[in-house]
């Protein structure tokens, strides 16, 4: 059986169940952004791990070292803010072929750098082996969280309303730059789109500032696309399914101008491109949002989005119900699969 | 400049500098087996993470996937024995290309499994992705110490005896009859070398025997072969030399057995072969050894090796002064050393 007929999720299920078994007071594993292990009485220990591919999640060509080195602290740091902690240590493992050369890994060092010092992560350890070909990169980040304060997937409720911390798409807008060639150093959107994708920026003080709210239930962050993550949400919370309506995705005017002019599926790129590294969030009632809307505002200076609803459902496994101009459609996507390539 | 030019260690000594600014209070990260994270008054967390890349830490058709699984765990978990502590979970990433398949995974799992197991380690995460060619491992291991009873590389004393849990070579040995093409499943001495490289022991039960006694200072395992292990400990100590008689390095009688049928440097594979994942460590004094040998033998019922001993030094960085049969030689070795394959 190849792994394409069961994908990451298959996989994972074939094994989950015997680990279960090895799991020891308090820890929490496999299923959410991060694995949950007490460590006193105040702070809970959090921890995320990603390994980023070359030719299946960059193309060494396409992103500098500097970004690629940004990027790879970046989307383990989202982990950390899509539970609502902050990181603390990183560890960073990388296969190195001959061809990268000492300048290319000062680079990458130097982005990896500069994100860990924002962020105040040290990094305490990894490993560098040779590669026969391709680059390979594996960071694991150690966060904490207040005690019990943690951001689940599993918590999300009938009635919740489902936010986002941003407009979505733009990361995947910048990949179809890439592969379609239309890179044009004059024009803004393309210059914005293609920075959302090379260098995301982990949400960290927005997870925070989230964490604190009863009110906000479940959160994530997007990494596969809203309509492959969502479903991580009604899986592992129960007896819920979600309506989303796609006139309700918030895409950037940047995303806008750019598929206008190169007729790209913009819709698609937004619920199904991935990367976006947003926070996919649920919050308690209309009433509550508002507040946190405002307040968030007046934090962040940016809005927070809407695009849809929990409502009930009979069956365990959650599924997504989509509408489009108020009409429901059959919307069959399952956001980014490597192994579905 | 290529990295073969200055290594592995010559690289992270070009941003190790850069990265230690961003240390907490009480964090050591860079130079020792595991990162060393406090989290609470009586235990400190300690850290390490391993990389394994296919065609050059294994050969896909020379060891079965349930003992690549096997051994992607037990190399990390003899760096947390190294330091004394025990393992307390494990995140796994694999980068997995399209001709492996589910069953070659399953296998790979029960393996991970079944030291995860022995050693109730919980996986609490990891990653999975595509790769373009080749198979990739990454392991996170997190364990435990008792608070300030870490042996650390940097323990080692003037008038230290240096000392090893077993023979050396065995696995080194098992890469020869690989590479050679040396395999007979009736020889037991082949038998055992090959288990040896294929399924290594991590020494968890060792590590914190060892932990115990304050006469041991300095501990690590011996991951690239004394030649180059060694010299860590010289590096990270402080004003101190070692001297090894290559007579007193412990060579099992199977790699005698096979190193005369097959005409190899047994004493070569025995001191910079690598994989040998025993611990190394230092010991006060002959005085305290010999006891410590008694009650090792008392409960392991097996033996204690001394390879040398640990002399002052006028320089900072260490180095080691071999010796053949009383006389001082140059044995200029370095251990195993990817990047200069």
């Amino acid at each position: 059986m190849n792994l394409s007929d069961i994908g990451e999720f298959g996989f994972i299920n074939r094994f989950k169940h015997i680990f279960d078994n090895l799991l020891k007071n308090g820890e929490y594993g496999i299923g959410d952004d991060c694995a949950v292990i007490p460590i006193n009485s105040e702070e809970n220990l959090i921890v995320t791990t990603d390994m980023l591919t070359e030719d299946i999640h960059f193309l060494r060509n396409d992103i500098s070292a500097y970004e690629l080195g940004y990027k790879s602290a970046a989307v383990n740091i989202s982990d950390i803010a899509a539970m609502g902690g902050v990181p603390v240590c990183s560890f960073l493992s990388v296969a190195i072929p001959v061809d990268c050369d000492v300048e290319y890994l000062d680079n990458f060092m130097q982005g990896f750098y500069e994100i860990s010092k924002k962020y105040n992560m040290a990094l305490l350890g990894g490993d560098t082996t040779k590669s026969a070909k391709y680059l390979t990169i594996n960071v694991t980040v150690i966060g904490k969280c207040k005690r019990g304060k943690e951001k689940l997937r599993s918590m999300a409720k009938e009635g919740d309303i489902i936010c986002t911390t941003n407009y979505l798409g733009d990361s995947a807008g910048g990949l179809q730059i890439i592969l379609n060639n239309l890179k044009d150093s004059k024009n803004d959107s393309i210059k914005y789109l293609l920075e959302c994708h090379h260098k995301p920026e982990p949400r960290i003080p927005e997870g925070q500032f989230l964490a604190k709210y009863e009110c906000v239930h479940a959160m994530m962050d997007i990494s596969d696309g809203i309509a492959s993550d969502l479903n991580h949400i009604l899986e592992q919370s129960t007896y819920i399914d979600a309506i989303v309506s796609l006139n309700d995705i918030p895409i950037s005017c940047a995303l806008r101008d750019i598929g206008a002019k190169y007729n790209l599926d913009i819709v698609n790129l937004a619920t199904c491109g991935g990367e976006d590294y947003e926070l996919l969030f649920t919050v308690a009632n209309n009433e509550e949002f508002l507040q946190l809307k405002e307040n968030f505002f007046a934090t962040f200076k940016k809005p927070l989005f809407i695009i849809g609803k929990i409502i009930k459902s009979e069956s365990l496994t959650g599924e997504i119900h989509w509408f489009d101009n108020g009409t429901k459609i059959n919307y069959n996507k399952n956001g980014f699969n490597h192994f579905k390539r």
